[in-house]
């Protein structure tokens, strides 16, 4: 059973809704046969969830391919199909218990505040399980919540490789990776999701992970960038920066698309439940709040861009509409549709100003992914003060900048540890040359002549 | 509540299965707790359906981006991501209640005839809905009705984008999809789906709207097309028509892919109901038969083209496989496996033939999409009379002509006045340029070679 | 009613199963209410594991497209479309019938073990079925039914298509698809899911396909291999073999995946039902099974060819995932994540090891896809043994031979067939030109510069 899982942050969202709770239990079905379906409704939740947050690993590899120079795109792509596969299998070993502790904290306790979880592979509900003996039958079945939660876990290691491409090296990279999915991300996520001490002491609300995810992949990206250095040629000497061009576009906009479709399961399976009348209606507005955020992010980036530099850009436009998702991530279910488009429009601002202050800083994100997930992120963490009247400023701020401080640091010591063993970054000649020849010895086009 | 939505289709199917449907509510699960299965299980229907049409958004972008010459991809992506985005909002802010205005017509009346719905932005239902306060419990929540419907309206507009490609500047024609995606598409729409005239007093069958949907993109890209007029070099001056190439195949095909795998919610989704036996399997049969037309239309473009042309045309077999989706969106439920595979193949031949008699008419339409899109959406609406005895040659007809004056007029009218005051097309040299580089200073693949 | 097909591998899975499934049964929802529920998520389940099957079809077009040199693109693009469409009307056809025969067999019976089943098109449930008139109430509508399977064979026939490319005509490779979908396909597939002899004589198990569909395509490719004989210059004279580089490794890469997600309804599809809280936690399980597996078979790949080649290959990567998947098809629910891992990755291995010792037979496999699909599809068939203990050894092994020799033999006389009459391999020039000129006259990328 898994039920301190998310569904802390829905309970949390109850106060005005008690009453109405109490009425959708009243009214619910009741009796045996009703409680089955509705562990079944919860359970395909979290499968079809599930699959469209596994195809947001697709969705950043594409988005990568598309940003990086095709000299480095077979490194971009076996970094992402690595991780992933990397993600679940630490997941499975160590990540899953980790974040989900059912109380067995190896440090903290439910009531003082969780702060280590429990450590131990993960155990899916035998064969053939009969309805009594389900790990939870009031929640849902114990392979549907790993299936979904492991995608979670991948996405944060998806959104630091498009931050580091082109020039961090493969095997350092895939070893951060696994510390990232096997512990980084479990544990900070325990603190919430798992019902840790956010969760208990500061009533933190963070839906589906504008801060768990989101900002967790950003401030491991961040560090990673600060340790590597922007890439050869990226910033003058006398200040002005570089624009390296992405190498296909049409990629580029599939990548954003896929990550668009995954966004639904992503926040919308994080209600957790779909087997009542009014859970089924809230994922509902979740699903059309997040496709409102979206559209408000990338608009907003597309008229930003016609004014500010006279000339619509394609690229700020996808990372509109992926920030306006990021930023509606912390709270889906309770704004009106006007108030998501909105949410998500100030993602759009964040991204067009937030890609030219990190290269004023000099930092290198070849994606943008800083300004989209972490930016956005810290945003839609604050924005659920706007519609949601059981955030409190100190509850949402203090986990952000909590949550920050552990992830930074903690990956900003891992990096510096990479850095002196193995490396972490190629030399001139390979980040001249292109890592896929010089590290891989495979070209993604061989064919295409460069222009 | 949206009960005379779609389901108005469904009504009308009913004549022959009217003992059926009562042998089926008979037969169906009664009490409090079947009616909250049924609601989640519609909701369930629209969440999937809709997330299926919105991977159609993307199977657009990359159809079109791959048909398109590669110095016009960026603008052709960004076209397709900012139509999406602006339909969204459009469709929340007039759209919705301009097309289900639930008798409340600001011109007409359900009993008279509605011709224009009720103005308003979209309201979703509340956060944690009880079951007896759901906006109609015997249907689905209004959230996944809204998420759904959305879609439908995003697909008019990108039918458009396809045909005026290559040579349109990106504002007018954003000016022209919010006027479509905000009263075009959804006033005629609200004449069938809404419960207006076209329902009441024709009897119009439109299943999922060949003639709703498709024809409708179809007739204000035709508009847009003559006014624009053919890209330069397309139409030689002796009459002889020259084949401008797609720059990227394999795109194309993926989009073709992800169109189809689209259709099933489109088409699927459109039974508005899966939580009865009778409703699940119509929907299974629907998925079956859009398949089966898809195929039925890829195949005979396969072998007419080997016929008529002496070699296979991908791009024909690929817009083949698109008609064919399009002749069985007006009925995809009465036809046996094997008529609805004939129904697409009718679709095969339309586009083999439509395409080179577009280019006879010296109509420059650069993907196909008025063959694809309104002469299959007119054959499909017209293939309703084979299969389903509720429809009346008349009754089809009228509302094809209706509807395509309609479209064609305001859709001429308002490209007119774009025409007159931006300005519609790029001049010679952008177009010479690719819009790419002259409109928005971005290449999609800039260090691939020109051949 | 298609009792006898995927179902019967689940029975037979449950000797040590049946105690609890019958406490299933006494737990599970009673009434004509609960039966319709059940009746409707089963349907569901084949439906949204038909469009997770469908989409595979895109996944080996790209995966195809992107592993092929780019002069062939346009041709592997065509067949792959061309392969899915005449599957889907042979099934209908022929096919569906063919492979359940619901005990109506042409040649043998269920009790004296079934060899051919029956001829005639498929018919699903009539529009608008009353729930007593169901096909089958206790399992799904047929057509759900049609459309999960159907996508099945369809599967078959994308994995000839990729080792046979860049040197096969079009048609011939049609007219073979036509014969492995309408005829090879179904008629083995019947012997085990159809409740032919392999199931009811041998016990043979296998879930959803390493052997009755992957086996079966590779076979299919191993008789074509052979008989066509590999691209010119693949081989040279003194036994070396000169790599020949796919065009497009981001397509690949998407292609792959695509297969991983499409792979979740392969498998998770084939548990038959979902419609109790036993199924859905087996489904639930198949998936995190399915995933873990893709994940064990990538990562081994990735370690193998940094140990033995000194440097990652992202195409045996991809394979490797993809061998994984196949590895965990015929036993996706008995094993523990961590065995489904391990699984996956002994697929890895084979995948590392298989292509180069393909490569020692002069057998000229594009895309690798005998390792991946044939190899993989054996081993995978034979790790029933390990984690489901109603597998025998001789029940597993037979089936694998029996099928294997019926089709290779079969699919040899129809290449050599084939070969005599039509001839199967394009002149020396058009090979050399590449097919998409010579055969189609449309190259896949016709602006960007050959390197």
């Amino acid at each position: 059973m898994k039920l301190l899982g998310l569904a802390g942050a829905a309970l949390l969202v109850a106060t005005p809704l008690l009453a109405q709770d109490a009425a959708v239990e009243a009214a619910a079905p009741t009796g045996e046969a009703a409680e089955h379906t509705v562990f079944i409704f919860n359970s395909l939740l979290f499968l079809i969830g599930g699959f469209l947050v596994f195809w947001m690993a697709a969705g950043f590899a594409m988005l990568e391919a598309g940003l990086v120079r095709s000299k480095n795109v077979t490194m971009q792509l076996t970094k992402n199909i690595a991780l992933f596969s990397l993600a679940a299998i630490m997941y499975y070993l160590i990540g899953y218990n980790l974040m989900y502790p059912l109380g067995n904290w190896s440090i903290g306790t439910d009531e003082t505040g969780g702060y280590l979880g429990a450590f131990g592979v993960a155990v899916l509900e035998a064969v053939g399980i009969a309805a009594e003996d389900a790990d939870d039958l009031s929640y849902a079945s114990t392979g549907s919540d790993f299936f979904f939660q492991l995608m979670f876990c991948a996405t944060t290691a998806s959104i630091v490789s498009g931050t580091l491409a082109e020039r961090i090296k493969l095997w350092p990279f895939l070893v951060f990776t696994i510390i990232l999915t096997g512990l980084i991300y479990p544990i900070q996520a325990s603190w919430k999701w798992g019902g840790g001490f956010l969760d208990s002491q500061f009533g933190f609300l963070d839906f589906a992970g504008s801060t768990v995810v989101h900002s967790v992949g950003g401030w491991a990206a961040l560090a990673g960038a600060i340790l590597l250095g922007a890439r050869k040629g990226k910033y003058g000497a006398n200040g002005q920066v570089n624009p390296i061009l992405g190498s296909n576009l049409a990629l580029a906009t599939l990548g954003t698309f896929i990550l668009w479709l995954g966004w639904f399961g992503f926040n919308g399976g994080s209600q957790l439940a779909m087997g009542t009348v009014g859970d089924v209606a809230d994922v509902s507005r979740i699903f059309a709040n997040t496709n409102a955020a979206a559209a408000g992010g990338a608009v907003v980036a597309l008229l930003l861009t016609q004014l500010v530099y006279g000339k619509v850009d394609l690229t700020m436009v996808l990372n509109g509409a992926l920030a306006g998702l990021v930023s509606i991530t912390a709270e889906p279910l309770t704004p009106t549709l006007g108030m998501a488009t909105l949410i998500g429009g100030v993602g759009g601002v964040i991204v067009v100003f937030g890609v030219p202050f990190l290269d004023k800083l000099k930092i290198d994100d070849v994606v943008g992914a800083i300004p989209v997930h972490l930016f956005a992120g810290i945003w839609g963490t604050l924005a659920v003060l706007l519609t949601n009247s059981d955030a409190t400023f100190m509850g949402q701020l203090m986990p952000i900048i909590i949550v920050g401080v552990f992830v930074f640091v903690v990956s900003f010591v891992v990096w510096t540890i990479l850095k002196a063993t193995m490396g972490i970054r190629v030399d001139e000649e390979a980040e001249v040359n292109g890592l896929d020849m010089a590290e891989l010895g495979m070209e993604a086009y061989p064919e295409f002549g460069k222009g």
